[in-house]
């Protein structure tokens, strides 16, 4: 089975969440700069999950340029995906409403969400490895798969910490999210030497 | 005639329908786990309709991978399929409404969409059969699609149970949907056994 | 320049704005079938404006299946038949709202975009016409095109009918978008016939 | 790294943003032309959008058109310019809201956006350009690139203008967009033409 309508489909969707999200930020009443105050937890939401959805994009591009084919557990996992994806808006925007940062429930409902994404990606990675066979590009990718592993911890210690602390949780999501902004190379070098130290203390 | 756009644009469409479904989901005014339960109901009802939109994204993904050409006819009866799913947010948002899973007309007309869409959906595969010559590697799947003919006799029944037991509709649509879910091959050796175990009893 | 990239984006915004006409169409507050009925001039609009972008599709579909290459100008027309076409959406809630079928200015409005955006696809088909040089395939259609220009003529006739009977005009419109979803080839029989009957008479 | 998921996900979101901008657009109550009158000021700033976002897609078009091949660097100058650029409808509302053309908050977020959005295809430009190679078709086009040098500079000036005459700011705006539907060629000339004349002044 050919993977361009996949990858077409997938592009769609993708591209429709990360532009939905905008829609949550009401036009304020007024029409100076302090009324752009009322948008402002809204508007770094929004920047949040676009990152986040843009973060997805990328990866899911790398993935499919290495894959050689796919087949219907891959569909139905990319869906799975794609699902929980969906859901971003909607945690976006109760996350963003009177910049509930420190409340609870908003902060875990959007840690779990990101969660559940990574488990789905982690998902369609090992479908997509079983498909091509062992030997392929994607082998090696995975067992050295540090930073996903690193990720997916941060991730659950997120989600718990929210119960006590939710602010920190949020700063542990971003800085897990830029993380991977930096491209893969200047990020294997800053293990490198974050491990040298650890070893040297 | 190619058979490019015809999936692109129904990509697009499908992507765009499966996605609008999450902005029927209303953030909640409050900031603790309780508020959420205002949303479940509409939340089951998406992801209900969301599992029901990607079949059809996966049947029309392995239908016209195996379609050799497009005629005009087939256009027009891709977005008669097109159409009814359309409908399907707005059938979901008025199912989801308070929950009125136990409603005749909600349900009644839920069903009927998805009936109506499985009836477009089989005229586009015979268009496609009979575009393509009977010979086709779609003309053996059509004679014995006895899935096909088992889920249009549940669906006809959903729509006439929901005059007296809406609720007991919803669960077969369920049921049907699930059974979809299951890859083709799986789904045959199980129609196998039971047809045996009919048979003995 | 390849056309890929004007079909594909053609096609999403199509897509868009055949599907963001069923969010037009408001959850009704009852939960019985004689509620359905307030949403009814809604689904009719919604019903009509979909048969409408589904023929622009269609045709657009036929014209670039034909179109060798596409210039800077061709892009812009394009553009601007899509511009048009998005108005369609705003057109339709307008008319839908509360049925005002036989409210003068709901009907010039929806009457005026759809007479623009037919000339923007004249203008558009003209462009592809002279890019790809006089002896293309289109040629041979533009020359004979008496659908178009009955079609364009009804479609005049309709804006200014609107004035004085809205409910005829929207009549004509149903009419001429019915006489294009029927193949060209029957279309031009009928038109032969009709053409024989008259000389008759 | 292939360009095509590029172009598809950005075609996607473009043709998004371009056409959500509509549902901004709110109907009338009313059913006469003169209520059309309130909706004015949206339209007005929907058309100015909608030139802006379609430049944007030509000139998006014309630039992959002659790259060559992409990497993770491109991918991510290309999600930032679609970030600014899905800003555009959230001004676009705030400007169009009881035409606010003369208030300085939203002309100059309006402008600011502009800029930032300028800035950033600049950028990505420049990363194409990197990536292929200082011999490629690009580099001539850079290093003469009068027309975005006066862009930006005219655009800075916009921002400036909006704290004491936003009025004008618009002004500008359009004749800058403006100037770019026209056609690279005349516009060249057309600088050479306005060249000499000052140097003769």
């Amino acid at each position: 089975m050919k993977k361009g309508r996949l990858e077409a489909f997938s592009d769609g969707v993708l591209a429709i969440i990360i532009t939905i999200m905008v829609l949550e930020m009401d036009v304020p009443e007024g029409h100076r700069f302090g009324d752009l105050l009322e948008v402002l937890p809204v508007f770094l939401s929004y920047l949040g999950s676009f990152v986040f959805i843009a973060l997805y994009w990328v990866n899911h591009h790398h993935l499919f340029q290495s894959a050689q084919k796919v087949n219907t557990k891959i569909l139905w996992a990319n869906l799975n995906l794609l699902f929980w994806l969906s859901l971003m808006p909607f945690a976006t925007a109760w996350l963003g409403r009177k910049g509930q940062y420190n409340e609870k429930a908003p902060v875990i409902l959007y840690s779990l969400i990101i969660l559940i994404s990574g488990l789905s990606y982690k998902l369609l990675v090992y479908l997509i490895l079983k498909n091509d066979g062992a030997d392929s590009a994607l082998a090696r990718f995975l067992v050295n798969d540090r930073r996903g592993i690193l990720t997916g911890g941060l991730n659950i210690a997120a989600v718990f910490l929210a119960f006590v602390r939710p602010f920190i949780s949020i700063i542990i999501l971003v800085l897990v999210a830029a993380s991977w902004v930096i491209p893969e190379k200047s990020m294997n070098r800053a293990f490198h030497s974050a491990g040298h130290k650890k070893k040297q203390t």
